[in-house]
């Protein structure tokens, strides 16, 4: 089967395809809002219609919470076709602010900007788009050679914007019917605008999270200012302990084991990926990374780990002012792991460093229900690297790099851990798609290459 | 006019006091709230008419904002009958958190304590049931004695609890009519319990509030952790530079310019006032004071300068966990003021702090709104304060004493500066009243030998 024919009905079907995900857009599947839970159904429902329109048996199958859809095709094939599972994610994240939108988030529309055409909505990139890309490149196969070149088994989740809780039950209890020799994973950048990437490593998570108490109630600041405790002090100077300011290293003991540096030829290449460090840091006002000093940005962002407060909050936050000493101070915060650092051991460092810097007349309550997870580095030694990057340079015409992300996908972890399966990331959102953020975008390119790339990856893959 | 039958008289009125208070109690007159703005009104109204049942020609005087009531008795005495002003408020705070109140906030009842009996209800203590100490005194000597021993101009304002915006103004357009000798103001505490106090200076007040800006929009941290600003470790980094722990003094360049220690006499008085620190710092769950190390924690409450974080927020908030780089963190700040410290340089200083550690990629924006208003020492010296302290420790079988006071009571400033007029400030209150809390309440005992300190205090002025 050749790919030519089928790269040239991507093409002839643009347009086409772009209706199509329009209207899989306007489903608003906000998998983390009870409110919109008929709406992430009816948008599985819309991705099993759309498989099956393709000649797919897909299905949609319930889970505790949101449903999962599920697919195979090519069971009919060569026993040694290679075959893949792919896995997307069909739910979108909330749309606050909404007042900050300049286009209603769910009435998709293409508009034209100095870079391009975009499909400007809330899940254009993340992730109907992306999983878009791999679904139409299917379908322009099916519809010239009547079939597909690798057997493929599709994998769509609704809960990855709300935290995956039925992703790991039920890759354990159908974990027979999902084996692959592969699983694609659509849902990265690229390292920069028209740089084909793969990504070879993922930053691992760390979530915490904790209260600190100082008097037994609210305090009024005439009576109690001077003598009292004050846990919004007590927390501030806690936090600022975090980080050592002349090397920007954080300061928790220990924090750095399991780190190692990257190797010089790897580093080699993350310098040559195209990565405007400039245009990343300026595009959101910054001047300078403001990592550890001594690492590019780049290294700071995919190969350094971090410890980052995500929410601060206590005392009076309304209009005006409230004379209060707050009885609590709450703090919220995630790290990002690299290497072996283990993230279970990471937290008892935490703690420690928190507990220890405690004033005795105060009291910290740790949240007990955050998880943690490693960083993964991918098999790159897998020949199904090299014939994905070689796909991905025809496609681009610029060689495709493989590059780190300091994002953390952990549904790498548990193909990985549950299946058995190494994963291989490629994906073709850009870092000004907007994800998580209002006025969410997906260029028309990345969605146009993206399918042209998937039908030429299918093809590599078979030989 | 002797002083004997009147106390006699407040003795046997006092259920009948009680009851008028409950009925007062029953207002809900939060001023704040613009949804009680007609609860304001009839807080007014009831004030009214409880002042003219006694016989003193009051008004209901508007304003842009909430009503003053004020009256004028004694017009027929001689000329050298001393002229006082009492000054008192009918608005109350708010009664947030609700849940935790344990009766109906303006469902007042009476409850027995390990300490006494207690009016339960928003406003028993502040300042409702304060400002009825003195209302029902004078009820008492009219009903008695047909008259009152002093001339007396009665001035309650609506709006204490939301900033006085007219009262600078009223005092302003109608200094001619509210002129005295002296301002009488019923709107603090006791020392300790059963220790009638007056007090002899108040803390000085400034506010500001602030927001650091970081990135432009907040970023996801698997994109940005790492050479990304994050404003809530800035916020931290400049809230911990704002003290030495070693001393734990303000660390903010020039801030205790016009700060005086006190004198030794002055501190031999406080020593013995009654003040249990133990109790004081153990009741909210303090081992010990925290503020300036060689203080005591009356000095550090009465005497000394506090710079206080009210209210510290950013980021997410919400169940869970959020990956965000916020763009913006925030802070509010009050300082208490002692002996010459200057607001308007104070507050220079302490701009001038934040802005000279402030990263370079990061920006500080400061509320212009924020008002300050320097601390106020009582004319000791003039002869009403003997007077008045006689009269009380008659009353209380308990020398009174001259007690400093951590807190700030703006009008006493303006009553200076716009009408010349030096206050006394006499009050009843306990430090578990619970003022601005869920359940505040006020000793039965404050209220009855409030109304009776003041029968007193009215006598002993006129001789």
């Amino acid at each position: 089967m050749s790919a030519t024919p089928v790269l040239e009905r991507v093409d002839a079907d643009l347009n086409a395809a772009l209706e199509r995900l329009m209207t899989f857009l306007r489903i608003p599947s906000i998998s983390t809002d009870p409110a919109f839970k008929a709406d992430v159904d009816a948008a599985a429902d819309w991705l099993v219609d759309d498989l099956q329109s393709i000649g797919i048996p897909a299905e949609k199958r319930a889970t505790p919470g949101h449903p999962m859809v599920t697919g195979q095709i090519g069971e009919d094939l060569d026993a040694d076709v290679p075959h893949v599972l792919f896995y997307g994610h069909y739910d979108v994240q909330p749309v606050d602010p909404l007042e900050l939108w300049n286009t209603p988030p769910f009435e998709p529309e293409l508009q034209d900007t100095p870079n391009g055409q975009v499909i400007r909505g809330r899940g254009a990139s993340d992730d109907k788009g992306q999983l878009m890309t791999f679904v139409e490149a299917c379908r322009a196969w099916k519809s010239v050679h009547g079939s597909l070149p690798c057997r493929i088994t599709f994998f769509f989740e609704g809960e990855e914007e709300s935290g995956s809780p039925s992703l790991v039950p039920f890759l354990k209890e159908h974990a027979d019917e999902l084996k692959a020799d592969l699983a694609l994973v659509c849902d990265t950048s690229m390292v920069a605008r028209g740089v084909p990437s793969i990504s070879s490593q993922l930053r691992g998570m760390l979530k915490d999270e904790f209260t600190i108490i100082g008097p037994r109630i609210d305090l009024h600041s005439g009576h109690y200012g001077g003598p009292g405790l004050n846990p919004l002090r007590e927390l501030s100077k806690i936090v600022a302990s975090f980080y050592d300011e002349d090397t920007g290293k954080v300061a928790v003991d220990g924090f750095y084991d399991g780190v190692h540096e990257v190797p010089e030829d790897q580093l080699r290449q993350w310098q040559n990926c195209g990565f405007d460090e400039g245009e990343y840091l300026g595009s959101v006002g910054y001047s300078k990374p403001h990592g550890e000093t001594g690492y590019s940005a780049l290294e700071q962002q995919w190969a350094r780990p971090t410890l980052e407060v995500n929410g601060l909050w206590g005392g009076y936050n309304g209009a005006g002012s409230k004379t209060v000493i707050p009885s609590e101070a709450h703090c919220k915060i995630t790290c990002r792991l690299v290497g072996d650092m283990d993230p279970t051991a990471l937290r008892s460092k935490i703690r420690k460093h928190v507990e220890a810097r405690l004033n005795k007349d105060a009291k910290v309550v740790w949240d007990n229900d955050m998880e943690g997870s490693p960083a993964s580095v991918m098999n790159l030694e897998r020949p199904e690297f090299e014939k994905a990057r070689g796909a991905l340079s025809d496609e681009w015409n610029r060689e495709a790099v493989f590059a780190g992300m300091g994002g953390s996908i952990p549904v790498v972890g548990y193909f990985k851990t549950v299946l058995g399966l190494d994963s291989m990331l490629v994906g073709f959102a850009n870092e000004d798609d907007a994800i998580h953020s209002p006025n969410e975008k997906y260029d028309v390119q990345s969605f146009h290459k993206g399918i042209r790339s998937w039908v030429r990856i299918l093809d590599a893959l078979t030989k």
